[in-house]
């Protein structure tokens, strides 16, 4: 099966603005010339200014629990769509919610037709959070993240045993995927893609970083 | 003195996406009409979109306290800088905020030249935040925020208080404000603007609800 | 099937302190009368003072995701086992807690030989927290809660649909509950108890409103 | 001027339960026996049992921004105030909190006869939370909690600057005071107090230390 590679912007300097919107750039054309399947996950400022030069799917990092009113300061679904986003992470780490925000958020996102990639941190939490059936579960050990040991190889045991726990829905692995023996050995275990940050967004050079990641370099 | 006006577009429908540009081009014409100091406060989604079609200036409605890096879903300063935001509301009733996070935002606001305006629900809230020495406190008395008895009307003694409590930052007032009354009231009473909302988002004709406000309708 | 009663006293006026703890012996009594089954959720200031005077389980109406370190101002569990409850509520819908901190503490309350009652607003929270493997799930919809309509009268499908989802874990259902006909009704429907709050903390008579409850009088 | 010793038990292992009456019993006796000014902010667990104990005054560490009524999972001033508190700590660099909840439980607890201190990180914040008239405010540089170094020799500055802040109101200054030469050094430079935690409720013998720390061992 075709991996997916979720690239997560953050707020790292290199993923806002016009480091971004070249990223982003950079990373569709890899997707065109390999046709590999890449979703980046980017700032709300920067959703609208990339959605108008790439092909690849722009989704936002995190959307707030609410619906269109007097809320100053939180962003609605309606706004991330208008902005071209085609759906959103949600619950990272780096922004837990509440079960019961997760579950309205999920709920709101699949009437309004975007896609949710709802962030765990082991396989209990991956566990409940499939229940509320988001597009995928993506599991990423806190403690690994932003290192340079893997998920894959670190802990193949959280793969296998977040599959039992979040079937039927797809789980994606992160946290410190790096290279393409990470990927490869997530989808041998049943993963269906992976969740990357500063392995791209922090590479001198992104297009070779992608390049490798996906095995063609 | 000129008094200034703060739209802010919170996340009403008629301040999202398309519509949010509408809303504010209607309202940069008014300003270039008339002259009059106009800000207006928007969806982070929309900044980019909008600051390249008015000239007046675009607020973010809050920013996160932090510093670029591993923050999926938070936004630096650093993004709506980018977007274009010429400066931030802050700590807004829909979004109050701890002291220590007022306290950094406003600071590295001014280190980086952007301008802050530091909401508070009354006179105590307000002096203490005037101590952090933002470039406006807006006291906005939470229970008259979108409603239709203004804050000049139906208590002028928070613009009296709130005058001595945050002098020497200027002072803003806001919760109800609707009419030229209502703004003249609280400039005589000693306020710098008003911060307005509902009354001129979600008016059916906004243009000629920002023409009132300013007395020229 | 015996049902299950979790008064909750909240910080109600009438569920503080020697009012708590008047409260408590009265509860303790009916329950020593008539042989049912009740729980009281008090606050952590009285744990210690209601456990040496009652029969009765306490307990805590939340815990705090920690555990025992330098955390001011935060509740560990070993607090409130410290001070004798045996088991917590959490994740009430005035005190919604994130996905990954009702895994950890559910898991921990496990280890630790201490119960958990974990409140949802709906069937889909509520099926989602089942998974994590709570003493029981209780769903209250937030808009019954502290009114007059039981959840038994205005929603039994939420009962039905609850049940389904939160199976084998037993449902403890709230919100609104007065007489012993909302509680035969909820039992009738599968659920294995009741929360109720206001209907018993602030009866005038508290000890004639919980026999009226149990259908004793 | 006599210093004020504040030992906050934080959620330590040895600050809990059993060990926190034994601690707090201790205390106590030092303070008996010397004269010393010595206040403990203890779990709300403890409160009441320690309260009938101790002569020295019992703090809270924290207290929610609500009134008494339907909040379950939160503790009203009320409730410490019945289990006998005197006051309590706020905005603990481990608990901060909305400048409108300093500002509100401030203000409560002057009505309600109870002392607050509440604390702040560095003088920008100090100031700010100065305006609301606590009876101490007290700084302590997030960085020193629970180490070594001592805010008296680390960063004196601190201490000159804070006092500058926040005058009239009296300054406590915190973070790794283990010796009396630290509090010397800080009552020399204006300060009114120390805040301690670690270094007394961690000791291996808690009243050797307290006896070192005020200078009689």
């Amino acid at each position: 099966m075709e991996p997916l590679y979720v690239i997560n912007f953050k707020a790292y300097p290199q993923g806002i603005g016009k480091r971004a919107i070249e990223l982003a750039k950079t990373l569709d054309e890899v997707a065109g010339e390999t046709g590999e399947k890449i979703i980046i996950a980017v700032q709300p400022t920067d959703i609208a200014r990339i959605v108008d030069k790439v092909e690849i799917p722009v989704f936002a990092q995190h959307v707030d629990p609410i619906t269109p009113g007097p809320h100053t300061g939180s962003i609605p679904m309606e706004a991330i769509i208008e902005a071209g986003a085609s759906g959103t992470l949600l619950n990272h780490s780096e922004k837990r919610l509440r079960v019961c925000d997760v579950a309205g958020v999920v709920r709101r996102a699949r009437e309004m037709g975007i896609k949710t990639i709802v962030c765990a941190g082991d396989e209990y939490e991956a566990g409940a959070i499939s229940r509320l059936k988001p597009d995928y579960v993506a599991i990423e050990p806190p403690e690994l993240i932003g290192g340079n040991v893997s998920v894959s190889r670190a802990k193949p045991e959280v793969i296998s045993r977040g599959l039992r726990a979040v079937s039927p829905v797809p789980l994606l692995v992160g946290a410190g995927v790096k290279t393409c023996e990470d990927v490869k050995k997530a989808i041998e275990l049943g993963a269906s893609g992976v969740l990357v940050a500063s392995g791209i967004v922090k590479a001198e050079n992104p297009r070779n970083a992608m390049l490798k990641l996906i095995g063609r370099m």
